[in-house]
């Protein structure tokens, strides 16, 4: 409601830690198929938490009574591939055949690995790699990661625990060397560009959900709107509920 | 190859018992997007391993070289809901917009709960219940769940080991009375009708594979090809592998 009414419009993260965040999609039903499949092929990336009735902005499942086009604080907006100026309200872009994809975002672990008291880098980069993710039909394109530095006793502490979360990323992509997977930490997708790692911290990479904003902007399509990085939209759905135990 | 060539024509559980064995559900296109959101919604019952392109029955990513027509021992065919007879081989019903849907199937863990020393009822019951799934476009109906009875102190362990089978229907769905779920043992799917619960055991219950197949056929669509029920295909996945450790 916070968000709603134009009281809060800042970044989602730690804002209800015990919450689930959410990455938002939203595309046409003559692309959802080709999305979902894209998806489900692609789990660590894109863990689906719940698919709207096209036209419905109701996430009945995991937020009953919200609505997708006006409860995020900022939505970024692609047409044919480009990003546009962010909206802060996308009921003039909604349509009666949008389907909006709600997936899970490693903002959710971040809050578990406080408490198991893992106590990675303060920031948090977004990279691009040169693994190749599933494609599925119009979508395909690299993974995205994100990637948080720690002692190597807590990456084994944060493998297990985010292994856990299978619905929010789910465990490590990799450890260690970024040039194994690709990741250029000179230029990243989000944070300030890395010169070298420090002593006594390794690096640990996580599937990111800007994967499908970079495959959707890949496949040049008319027009997809999602969540402005950051700015994801908090679901009802208790973290620690969907954790496996 | 041995049932490709008709040497095997039987059940499909315990031939491989390393290897994660699949439902197979076979649609329309037209029919795809509705069941693969169906899957998504209900993934205890519908955990999905792979979807393959329109028109080809090669399931790549899981059994690089199989051909989904001539590969399971038995389909089962359905039209407008009805089953018809049993085939061998459905090269004749294979369509250029046939989409094929691998989902995971607990013959996997029964394996891996022989390992652990877990030692159910030698029968597994196939049984309606009045669970509601999610519905998803045409697809809905009742969860159709399987049924293992065996002590206490083992479907503790039951509980944690197939809880980590994710992909393979995962942690049991409830324990103990079978009325709470409104499980009919008196007129099993499959299986012998089932009087009294022996002294001394639990009776356990997992979503089960049928369950898509129950969706499929309550929504009387024209053609739907799955697995005769037991005769399942052999992917080269193995079971260990996707287990989460």
């Amino acid at each position: 409601m916070a968000i709603r009414s134009g009281r809060w419009r800042g970044p989602s993260g730690g804002k209800v830690p015990e919450c689930v965040v959410c990455n938002l999609v939203v595309l046409p039903k003559s692309l959802a198929y080709d999305f979902l499949l894209y998806c489900v092929r692609n789990p660590k990336a894109c863990p689906i938490l719940e698919v709207t009735d096209p036209g419905n902005p109701e996430p009945a499942r995991i937020a009953p009574g919200a609505d997708l086009r006006t409860d995020l604080a900022r939505y970024a907006v692609y047409r044919d591939g480009a990003r546009e100026a962010d909206l802060t309200d996308i009921r003039s872009l909604w349509r009666d055949d949008s389907v909006a994809f709600l997936l899970g975002s490693s903002l959710t672990f971040d809050h578990a690995l406080e408490r198991a008291g893992v106590t990675p880098s303060k920031e948090v980069w977004v990279l691009n790699t040169k693994i190749p993710t599933a494609p599925a039909g119009v979508f395909h394109g690299p993974l995205v990661v994100t990637m948080r530095w720690m002692t190597a006793a807590q990456a084994v502490i944060a493998s297990q625990l985010t292994g856990r979360f299978a619905a929010n990323h789910g465990a490590p992509i990799h450890l260690g060397d970024p040039s194994e997977i690709g990741a250029d930490l000179e230029s990243p997708i989000f944070g300030e560009p890395v010169r070298s790692i420090p002593r006594g911290v390794m690096p640990v990479f996580w599937a990111c959900g800007v994967t499908p904003q970079r495959a959707a902007i890949e496949a040049k399509i008319p027009l997809m709107i999602a969540h402005a990085p950051g700015h994801g939209f908090i679901s009802d759905l208790k973290a620690d509920r969907i954790c496996i135990p």
